[in-house]
C-alpha cells in the first residue's frame, strides 16, 4: 500500500442524481428486478431488455449500458452481441460483467465474442470469473507474483488483454487498469448470502460511467457498495432485512453523499 | 374541479376478495415476481406466462388479463397478440400497460398491433406513455386547452381514439372516459424510487376489472395505490422498506377496507 | 398417527452448510430471484439458467437440479428435457415440481415428457396439482379410502404411479414413498399470500437432496419451511415482511439448527 488515488466518489454520486442517466439493463432474470430498483434508489433511470428487435435502439437512447450474461437465451444473446456492436460503433460506454464465465462453452463463447467487438471499457466479475478471464498469463504471474491474491493479479491482466479497466470482486475488491491495481477492503458477509451483489455493483458501475471514467466509475460504485453494506448490516437481522435495507441506505447515501464517509482505496503491489 | 364521481373502493375490493379472481398477468420480467406477490396480497389469485403455445388457454380460464409489454421478446410478443384476440373473442376483460410505448419500433409496432385487436377496455401508462399513444391530437389539444396538464389532455384523447377507459399515471393521477376527466392527488414520492409501481396499479386494475366496469376499476386501483402508499411510506426509512410494507399494507387494506379511508377522485374541466 | 418417522433434519442441515452444493435451478422467472436467494441464505449455492445450449454441462456441474415449470418458453422446455436426460443419465438427483399441471395442454405434455426421462426420484406439488398427476387412480383411490384427504391419497398415487417420493404441500404437507404416507402440519397462512412458497420449498428439498435420500430430503425441507414460516410470521406486520424475514430466519436457523425446534412428521393410515 503506498498511496491513495484520488477519487471523488462524493462529486460522482452527485453528478448522477442531477443528470439521472438512462442505464440500458441487459441483465440476468435472477437480479433483473433488484437491479432496477437500485438504480432508482440511486436517482439514475433504469431500463431492462433482451430483445434482439430493439436492442440496437435501446443503446442508443441510452447514457451507458450494462450486459449482463447470468441467464443466457438465444434471444437474449443476439441482442446483448447487437447492442455491444451499437455501443462500439456509437462510443456509448458499456460494461460487461461476464457472470459464470468458464462454467459452460456457451458463456466462454458469448464472453468472447463480446470481448471481440471491443465494445467495454470496463469489464467486472468476481474473483473468480476475472481469474478464468485472465486465462493462462494469470498462472504465469501468479508464479511471479509471491504474496499477491491471484485475484489481483487477474485484474491486471484482464485491463492488459481486453485493453479496459478490470475489477474483480470479492472479500477483497481490485481494480486495475493494466498498470496500477488498487483494493479495497471493505463489504460485509452477507453480500455473499443474498444473490446478485456483484450484479449490483455492475449496476452502480454503469451509473456511475455515464458521467466519469471506467477507472473512478469502478472505484465509486465499490466504495458505494462497501459503505452501503456496512450500515445496512448494522440495521440488519439477517440477509433477507439486510437486501431490503440496502436500497434505503442506497437512496439515503446518494441523497446527501457529504453525510457519510467511504471506504477508500488503496494502491498496492502486484 | 365540480364533483366527485362515485365509485365504491370499499365493495369492489370486497368483491375481489371474496371471489378470488384469476389474474393472468403477461407482464415484464422485472417487476413479475412483485406483481404476483402483490396479486396475493390483496387477496386475489396470480398466473404468469408468456409461452405463445398456452396463451390463449391461459385467458380462457382467467377472470382478467394484464398484458404489459416491458420486456418484450419475440415469443412473449406472439403469446401477447394471442391473448389479445383470443380475449377479445371470449369477451375477457382486458388491460393494455404500454410500457416504454415510443422508446422503439418494436414497442410502437407491438402495441398497434395489440390496439388492433380491440380487446382492451382499458389502457394504462405513465403520463408520458399516454401522451405519446394520443399522438397529434394531444398535441393539438395541448394548444386548445391551456393550463390542463398534457397527461389530463392526453388521457381523454386515448379514450376516445380507441374507445377505451384511459388512465395516465404520474404525481397526478388522470383517468378518462374520453368525456369526463377526473384526477386523482395522492400517491408518495417513493412510488418513483422503486420500478414496477406503475406495473403495480395494473395489477390492481386488472384484479378489480374482473369485479366491476373499467371506470371505477381504474380509479380504484389508484385510490388503493394512493391511500397504501401515504401508510407504507410513514412505516419506512426508504425506497427498500417502503416496498416492503406495501405488500403488508395491501393486504391491511384488503382485509377490512372499512378500516380505512381513500383518496378521492375529483371531475376537472379538460 | 402412529409413530414418528427418524429424519435428522439438523444433520441434513448441517451437511447442506458444510458442502455447499450447488443446486442448478431451472425455474419461473417469478420465484426465480427469491429462489437464488433462499440457496444462498441457507448456505447453498445457487445457478440458474434456462439456455437450452448449456442445461447439459450446468447439470453436469451441479449437485441436484430442480426443475420448475412455472413460466414455459419454447427454449426452456427444450432445455428443461435436455436436463432431465442429462440428469438421469449421469445419476443426478433431480426434483420435479409440475407447477401448473393440468392447466393447459402444454403444461400435460410437458410434465409428460419430463416424467418419462425417469430423472426424478422426487416430485412435488401443492395438492392440486399432485391430485391431478395421480389421476384416475387418485379418484378411485379416494373412494376406498373414506376419510383421507385427496392429497395424502394422491401422494401415495404419484409415487407408486412414478416410483418416486411425492410430496404434496397445503396447509398440511403430505410425503409418501408410495407405501408410507406421512403428514405435517404446519406453516403458516402468510405462505397463501406470497407467491412462490411452494417453489421455496422446491430449493430446499433440493439443497436436501444433495446430501440425502429423496424422502428425508423432502420431509426435511417441509420441516424447515414450517419452521421458519412461524418464526417470522411473529416478526412480521404482513405477507411483505413475512417473506423478508423468511430469508433471515432460513439464514439463523440453517447457522444454528441445533437452537431450533422443528414441527414433526407423523405417519398416517391412508
Amino acid at each position: 500500500m503506498v498511496s491513495q488515488p484520488s477519487v471523488n466518489i462524493k462529486e460522482i454520486l452527485e453528478q448522477v442524481v442531477s443528470t439521472k442517466p438512462l442505464v440500458y439493463h441487459m441483465t440476468n432474470m435472477v437480479a433483473m428486478a433488484e437491479q432496477a430498483h437500485l438504480t432508482l434508489a440511486i436517482g439514475a433511470s433504469p431500463v431492462m431488455s433482451l430483445s434482439s428487435e430493439e436492442a440496437a435502439e435501446m443503446v442508443n437512447i441510452a447514457n451507458a449500458v450494462l450486459i449482463n450474461i447470468g441467464t443466457p437465451s438465444k434471444e437474449a444473446n443476439e441482442a446483448m452481441l447487437s447492442a455491444a456492436h451499437t455501443a462500439k460503433r456509437l462510443g456509448k460506454p458499456a460494461i460487461l460483467d461476464p457472470v459464470g464465465y468458464g462454467a459452460t462453452k456457451l458463456r466462454i463463447n458469448l464472453v468472447e465474442r463480446l470481448l471481440e467487438t471491443g465494445a467495454f471499457s470496463l469489464v467486472k466479475g468476481n474473483g473468480g470469473e476475472i481469474s478464468l478471464l485472465a486465462g493462462e498469463r494469470a498462472e504465469v504471474r501468479g508464479v511471479d507474483s509471491v504474496g499477491s491474491p491471484p485475484a489481483a493479479i487477474a485484474a491486471k491482466t484482464v485491463a492488459q488483454k481486453y485493453n479496459c479497466i478490470a475489477a474483480a470482486t470479492g472479500p477483497d475488491d481490485y481494480v486495475s487498469d493494466g498498470e496500477r491495481v488498487y483494493v479495497l477492503r471493505s463489504g460485509h458477509e452477507w453480500l455473499t448470502r443474498i444473490s446478485g451483489s456483484g450484479c449490483w455493483a455492475g449496476t452502480l458501475m454503469a451509473a456511475c460511467l455515464s458521467v466519469t471514467e471506467p477507472l473512478p466509475a469502478a472505484m465509486s460504485a465499490l466504495s458505494l457498495m462497501g459503505a452501503a453494506s456496512q450500515i445496512a448490516a448494522e440495521q440488519s437481522d439477517g440477509p433477507g432485512t439486510f437486501r431490503i435495507r440496502m436500497f434505503d441506505v442506497m437512496y439515503q447515501i446518494t441523497q446527501n453523499p457529504h453525510a457519510f464517509s467511504f471506504p477508500q482505496w488503496e494502491l498496492m503491489e502486484v
